[in-house]
């Protein structure tokens, strides 16, 4: 087989119009709001609570990942794929990309290989300008706090006590750190500040939380900016900011709907960091799929101690949601990799790395399990995986009562998930999850870290740095203590240590300190320096992206 | 009759679906990018080149105007009414509002009353993404320049020569100076930046001169972006950024089809400022308007001295462009300004003051006959004009040639413009206009801004500031020489001090700097302090904005 990249699979195909992919959904063509010929917002009131909690949702996550990840959103689409060919109507509900990576080393983030949806130009663009949307509504909030500290009848606001920050869309290190202000009297008042990515954003969390314009209004008015001289707390309803926030994003609430390259339908709504947010789409574009489609499959970022974990913990319990399957996505040279493999020897056959790396799989299924929920393996497919490999992790999974099939959907679409479909099928319809949260929000906030740690990441303890100690004060002070947890941890361990792999034990994890993201309804216990704003490489993608006179373009992967 | 806002009468008016206007102009429903019902993106291929020379383009100025503003927008949008009443085909095409002062005092700007442009909400706050497009690659441009700076294998530009900024679509007066690249090795190079508000963009005047893909990155490429330590100019092009920039512009090329509150089609391209760029819509939206209808009406930013002379001179001389006929709106408030009224006077009717200020009407009249047009006098209709400040007024013109007619769009659409439209379409029949530009662009740079400053303002000389002369030397050594001129000098009055009413005599104009948008290809000889960057009122319009559970908003004027 000729060897194409994503862009060109992506242009070889022959879209159909969007409005032919509603009608697959049943939607009326007058309730769709077209963004060209193949991408199309969805009214909210298409939302049926009903039809929610009857169709049947599936969660794909992953193990411990390898820096260049193991495939969940190819799985997610391909699984979608397969389970159309195998006669089950269903929709994939994904993030949106963020466009700042696009032009640094990662390129976009929508599938791969013949498991992609389209447009993918558009939807690694500007798609339908949600994010442009939630970093104007972000940067508006941030004007009038500035513009606060400037006004004569003011709040009274401390400059340096604020943590409301700006963002842009944009991968830009030189923005992480800055100082604002300058220029004398007329040009406001000088402090510190800085830009994050506009996924980093609470906005996007909240968007990605809420239920409807009343609830999103409330929860901007929510967030919590910081204090007065006389440390009173400060929200952005102090300031009026709620509506016009809200107005900035009365389109961008709307989920979108594109398709896959076999032409089901897609879902593509928010699109919030992994790390230091939920990491996953909007409840609201879950919702969507759910009422229109017997199968959605979803997918939550990093591993399924980050990603799995807070979907179930935070995004199910606060909507009640409740996935019948949960796909644990592996690759082979992951487990390589956790059996001891050295980087470049990862592409390298290994029976016996991989079976010591079987712990880390293992530990994610215990951990899925513990949420009452059936998982599935998913060995995302590479060319060199060997037989002997393969057959060690289906027959490993067996003994813990787990069926594990091969994905193929990065070369073969849906015909290569059709084995992975019919397991999921399978799963669904004996009905074996009954999804229950590990923790309640009303417990503790140290049981409820702790929860998560010693039973999801297995640690023996958690130990709390004097500024995590304070926050938890002013955390009890604010009266946040019912939020949900948020972890930051790093993705590429159980631990908060990345160099331990496999399934670390014996350890204990630090809480360096806690955020509040008082809107989006968590607070965030960070346990490593989490990255909010990326950097440019040296040479970065945009210097080999082209377009034509016609507008076509190439160089974007 | 009710008083009812902008937004109550917009939102009381039903909108036909924007493939039904489109038909108006035989557009075929597949060549409309439609978003959502009532917006479209039309190709570039719909335009014609010939229908462009056949039909009429008729720009709307205005004299000197008040804070306030003439009206501009309100009589282009009740005249293209007016002309569809009275039987002939026509369409307004406009600029895109910026966002920034939707939230701070101006509010909205689709027009006012019953002349209107909808759906209002949309336009004014992200359209169809254009203002975001160019936001993003103009701060890709500035990532890849700080980027530069931090590789190793860098450019050497030296950080303290670089004039690039970044932008965003806000009122924030916090970021017109700031230091960025704090925080140590890994977080970029520390030099002195600012942000200027979108439409200040060198990328937003760029997409406004384009004429097609390889010409907007041609364009794009030659943007100069500061010098390297030994000296040598650098371009975006020696960062080959100019396809990633036009990837992101894929979109915002195309012009934006809408409709008026009498469902006559309007096309909204583009926003650049009036003061230190050309401030009118893209030419590509005025060819698309001529391809498809017999009458264009357009605009330029502020008074004639500034819109109507850059229009004429840069965005005709570089297009082929060729105006049938100019409206000068007028009011009777800013003749009584002009005139020397008190400022809490302005509302006062008094035919002395009108007959004094009528010289900054004739002054404007005279500049557009030495364009070889023949000027359409508007005034523009308020409630205080007595009968014998408009008799004077109309006398007055009739004396010099000019017809002058009332104009009721405001409080009655299309039906107050009916005399307007007659008036139009009597001087463009009977064919009083061949236009002819006032310099010729290969004249040495001092002999065209003299032109200009005695031609047009009036002056009796220019001076050169220290810096205008070393700015003029760097011109010359780069070979810019050739550039069209884009002055930017205050609104307020002929003079480059805006305490200079009516038709100021024997005064010398200041060239204080001159810039260089080698993209957009002009220069920019700075005549006082330009504003790049408005910052927000102590109690901003966001304020009294709200939003209900349906969506619907309020409080946006």
């Amino acid at each position: 087989m000729e060897h194409l990249t994503d862009i060109e699979i992506a242009q070889k195909t022959t879209l159909i119009h969007i409005k032919d992919i509603a009608s697959k959904l049943k939607i009326d063509e007058d309730d769709l709001e077209l963004y060209g010929k193949f991408k199309a917002k969805l009214p909210l009131d298409l939302i049926d609570e009903k039809k929610v909690s009857l169709n049947n949702l599936v969660l794909v996550t992953a193990i411990t990942p390898t820096p260049a990840g193991e495939g969940k959103t190819t799985v997610s689409i391909g699984l979608t794929e397969g389970l159309n060919k195998i006669g089950e109507q269903a929709t994939v509900v994904l993030r949106e990309p963020s466009l700042g990576p696009v032009f640094g080393i990662k390129g976009g983030a929508a599938g791969g290989g013949y498991s992609q949806v389209v447009p993918m130009e558009d939807i690694n663009l500007h798609f339908t300008g949600d994010f442009n949307a939630i970093e104007k509504a972000n940067n508006l909030l941030s004007a009038l706090v500035d513009n606060n500290l400037q006004a004569s009848d003011n709040l009274n606001i401390d400059p340096r006590s604020i943590f409301w920050k700006r963002v842009i869309d944009m991968n830009d290190r030189s923005l992480r750190n800055i100082t604002i202000g300058l220029g004398g009297t007329a040009n406001g008042v000088p402090r510190e500040d800085g830009f994050n990515i506009t996924p980093a954003s609470e906005v996007m969390a909240i968007l990605c939380m809420t239920s409807g314009f009343e609830d999103l209004k409330k929860r901007l008015g929510d967030i919590f900016i910081g204090f007065t001289f006389d440390k009173k707390p400060v929200f952005a309803r102090d300031l009026k900011a709620e509506n016009a926030m809200t107005i900035l994003l009365k389109d961008a609430i709307k989920p979108n709907l594109v398709q896959t390259l076999e032409k089901n339908p897609a879902i593509i709504h928010g699109g919030p960091f992994a790390n230091i947010a939920q990491g996953t789409n909007t409840i609201l574009a879950t919702k969507m799929g759910l009422s229109l489609s017997k199968y959605v499959v979803t997918e939550a970022g990093f591993g399924a101690d980050l990603g799995a974990e807070k979907f179930l913990n935070i995004i199910c319990a606060a909507s009640g949601l409740s996935p019948k399957a949960v796909v644990l996505v592996a690759t082979i040279r992951a487990l390589r990799h956790h059996g001891g493999a050295a980087t470049d020897a990862l592409n390298k056959p290994d029976v016996g790395l991989v079976a010591k790396g079987f712990a880390n799989l293992e530990k994610h299924i215990e951990n899925i399990r513990k949420f009452n929920i059936q998982p599935v393996v998913a060995i995302n497919s590479f060319i060199n995986d060997s037989i002997e490999e393969v057959k060690l992790v289906i027959e490993g999974c067996e003994k813990l009562g787990v069926k594990a099939v091969v994905s193929n959907g990065w070369t073969n679409g849906g015909e290569g998930c059709k084995d992975l479909a019919f397991a999921v099928k399978k799963v669904v319809e004996e009905d074996r999850s009954q999804f229950k949260p590990l923790y309640d929000w009303k417990s503790p906030v140290k049981e409820k870290i702790e929860k998560i740690a010693r039973e999801i990441y297995g640690a023996s303890g958690v130990n709390y740095d004097k500024k995590a100690e304070l926050n938890l004060r002013r955390i009890d002070r604010l009266g946040f203590n019912n939020f949900a947890i948020c972890m930051a941890k790093t993705q590429k361990s159980f631990s908060d240590d990345e160099a331990l792999r496999g399934r670390p034990e014996n350890f204990v994890v630090t809480v360096r300190e806690i955020e509040i993201a008082a809107g989006a309804g968590f607070i965030i216990p960070i346990l490593g320096k989490m990255m909010r704003m990326p950097g440019l490489p040296a040479h970065p993608a945009s210097e080999n992206m082209s377009i034509d006179e016609n507008g076509v373009i190439s160089g974007l992967s």
